[in-house]
C-alpha cells in the first residue's frame, strides 16, 4: 500500500493560498445548510437516529432510495438496496467478495484513483481499456476478454461524466457493454456519482436502467448531490452479491451512521433534493463554462482537453514528451494544484495528462489558476 | 461468512413485545438529545462538517481525544490518534494489516462476537484462552504461545467489563500480560468500550496507561458513552501500525463522517461528557442491581452468573448438559431474547452459557424477563 497523490494534495489544499484544481470536492458554499439545520434539529431527537441500526441500512432510507432509483428507470424495491459508508465502502465490499490475489478488474483507462486503490488492496490487477469520446473502447474490451477471460472478475465503469476524464459513454456503447458482459459472463459494476450533474445535452440513463441489466451492480451516493461529510451511499445488485456484501459490511463497520442516513432520507423525502440539484447544476454549469473559456484563452497550442457535459472534471493532455508529475512541484510554487494523470492509469502511463477539478475552486480562482497553468505549460514545454 | 446470531436477534428486537436481553445497545432514553440538538444546529452550518475530511480524522477531534486519553493516563498527542468508523472498523483495519490466512489471534474465551467475525473474515483462527474472576488465564496464554508462537499475530483483549462475560482483568494480570507479550514479541490490542461505565469498585486504568505499554494498540469509542448512531471511535497504537491502518482506511471508506466527528468533538469540548457519564452510571447501576436481584430471586439452583462492576453484560452458566441454543426458540415463544454462549466461544463450546444485556431493557422488562427466563430454565432443565 502507498499513500496516494490525492491524499497528499488534500493536505496541500489546506494551505489556503493554493488554487485547488486537485481535489474532487463539491463547492462548500452550496451545501444546503438551512435545510439541513431544520432537519438535524428534529432528527437528533429521534432515538433511532442515535442507536445501532441494521447493517443493510435503515429501512426508511432504503425505501426512499428505491423510489429515487425507480424514477431513473431502475426497477427495485427497498430489499434490493444496501446502504454503504460512501461508495468507497461499496468498492471495498465488492472487492472483498469478488477478488482473490491475481484476479483482474477491467476498467476504463484512466479511471477513479480510489477504485484502483480498493482493487489493489485485495492484490488484484487492473486492466485499463482505452477510451475515446464515446467512452470505453468495445473492441479493446473484447480483445482483452478473449485473452484473459478467466482472470477477469468484473468490469468496472463510470459511464457518465467519468472521473477523471469527464467522458460519457454513449447509449450504443452502453448496450454493447451489456451484450459483451453477458456474452463473456462477467458482472458489471456501474459507479454513478455524477449522473445527476448534467449541464448540457441529454440526461443519460444508467446502464442498470436499460433492458436485461439485472446483473449490473449500480452505485449511487449522496456525496455529490448533498454532502460528502455524511458518508451515505447506496448499492443495488444481484441478490447473492448484496447478501455477501452485507455480511462483509457487518465485519467492517457494523452499520453506516443512523444519524446521517436519517438526515439523507429526510432531505429527499421533504422534497429538497430537486431544488438543490437545480442550484448545483446552474452554478457548476457556470464554472464549467468559465474553465473551458479560460483554457481556450490561456492554454498554448498543442494542449487538448475534454468538454464534459456534466460532473466535476476536465482531462487535459499536454504535448507528448511533457511530464505533469515532474511539472507538479513547479505548479505548487505557482500556487496551483492538479492531479497528474499517471495516478489514474492502471499501467502508470499518461505522464503528459492531468485532471482538473472545476466544482471546488471559485470563478476567480478558475480564471487566475488556468492562466498560471497555461503560463507554466508554456514555460516547461518551450 | 455466515449471518450471525446477533444480527438475527437485532431483527427480532424490532418485534416490540420481545424482552430484549440479546443486544448490546445503550438505553435509548438516555441519549443526550438536548445537548446534541444544541450542537448539531450549529455544527451543520460549518462547511467543514459537510465536506470530505482527512482519512486520519479531523484534527480538532483527534486533539480532543488525545486530551481525553491523557486524562486516563495514556500519554499521546493528536498525531497518535486515528479516528475510525466505530471500533469495528479498527478491528477490520488491524486484521487487514496483521493477518494472513491461517494466522491466529489469541483472545479471551468467550470474546466479542464481531471481533471473531472480523478476524475470521481474513481467514484467521482465534485461539480462546479461558478466564476466571481475574480475567484471562496467564498460564493458559503462556502454554498456548509456547506451542503456537509463530502463528500468533496479536493478543486481543477486552480487559474491563468484558463483552460478553462482564469480567475485569486484575492489575496483576494486566502487568503479567504486558510482560508475556513483550517476552514473546506479540502486539496487544486492547478494546475498551466500557471502561467509563463503572458502577462499583475501583475505576480500572487501561493496560495502555501502564508503564512500558507503548506497543499496545488501544481502542476507544463514542458508541457506549454518547451514541452508537454516530459511528465515531478512535485508535492509538504504534506509529507504523497506525500509518498502515490509515492507508487501509483510505481504500475502505475514505474518511469517517466529518459531521459525526464534529458532533463528538463538540460534545466533549463543551464539557457535556462528565455529567452525561454520571447519569449513565447512576441509571445503569440501578439496572445492574435490579438484574442481579432478579437472578437471585428467579433463577433455579445450579445456575451461576457473573457480578460485573460495570459495562452492559452478565454471563449466565446453566447446569452442564443444558443447551441455550436449543432453548432459544422456547425463549422467543416466551417473548424473551438472549444470545447463546456458543457464538462467543471461538471453539464453539459453552453451549450451557448465555449473554444477558441489562443496559437496553427497562427495569420492568428486567424483572419480568428474568422471571420468565428462570421459569424456562426450570422447565427445560427439570
Amino acid at each position: 500500500m502507498r499513500a496516494s497523490e490525492v491524499r497528499e494534495l488534500l493536505k496541500l489544499i489546506e494551505q489556503e493560498d493554493i488554487i485547488p484544481f486537485g481535489g474532487g470536492m463539491p463547492d462548500p458554499t452550496l451545501f444546503p445548510k438551512d435545510e439541513l439545520a431544520r432537519i438535524v434539529e428534529e432528527v437528533v431527537r429521534d432515538e433511532r437516529a442515535l442507536q445501532y441500526s441494521p447493517t443493510e441500512g435503515i429501512r426508511p432510507l432504503r425505501e426512499t432510495v428505491a423510489k429515487l432509483l425507480r424514477s431513473k428507470g431502475i426497477e427495485v424495491t427497498y430489499e434490493d438496496v444496501l446502504i454503504t459508508t460512501g461508495s468507497q465502502q461499496a468498492l471495498d465490499l465488492i472487492s472483498k467478495v469478488y477478488l482473490d490475489p491475481g484476479d483482474v478488474v477491467v476498467s476504463e483507462s484512466p479511471t477513479y484513483l480510489s477504485a484502483i486503490g480498493a482493487f489493489r488492496s485485495y492484490e488484484a490487477d487492473i486492466a485499463g481499456i482505452e477510451m475515446d469520446k464515446g467512452g470505453m473502447d468495445m473492441d479493446g474490451l473484447r480483445s482483452y476478454l478473449d485473452k484473459e477471460w478467466k482472470r477477469c472478475k468484473f468490469i468496472y465503469t463510470i459511464p457518465t461524466y467519468q472521473n477523471p476524464s469527464g467522458i460519457t459513454m454513449s447509449y450504443e456503447r452502453r448496450r454493447e457493454l451489456l451484450e459483451i458482459a453477458r456474452e463473456y459472463g462477467k458482472p458489471i459494476v456501474e459507479d454513478d456519482p455524477y449522473g445527476e450533474l448534467t449541464y448540457e445535452g441529454e440526461v443519460m440513463k444508467p446502464i442498470r436502467s436499460l433492458p436485461n441489466s439485472d446483473f449490473v451492480t449500480y452505485l449511487g451516493t449522496a456525496s455529490k448531490i448533498l454532502a460528502p461529510g455524511l458518508r451515505v451511499a447506496w448499492m443495488v445488485g444481484p441478490k447473492d452479491l448484496l447478501r455477501k456484501c452485507s455480511l462483509a459490511k457487518q465485519a467492517t463497520d457494523l452499520c453506516t451512521p443512523a444519524l446521517t442516513q436519517t438526515i439523507t432520507k429526510e432531505f429527499i423525502d421533504r422534497g429538497y433534493l430537486a431544488g438543490h440539484l437545480e442550484k448545483l447544476r446552474s452554478i457548476y454549469r457556470v464554472k464549467r463554462d468559465a474553465i473551458l473559456e479560460a483554457m481556450k484563452n490561456y492554454f498554448p497550442p498543442g494542449v487538448t482537453w475534454t468538454h464534459p457535459n456534466g460532473g466535476m472534471f476536465i482531462w487535459v493532455t499536454l504535448p507528448h514528451g511533457m511530464d505533469t508529475s515532474k511539472m507538479l512541484p513547479k505548479a505548487l510554487e505557482k500556487k496551483i494544484a492538479y492531479v497528474s494523470g499517471g495516478a489514474f492509469h492502471p499501467d502508470g502511463s499518461g505522464e503528459n495528462t492531468m485532471r482538473i477539478n472545476f466544482s471546488f475552486p471559485t470563478l476567480e480562482e478558475i480564471d487566475e489558476g488556468i492562466k498560471r497553468l497555461g503560463e507554466l505549460i508554456e514555460e516547461v514545454g518551450g
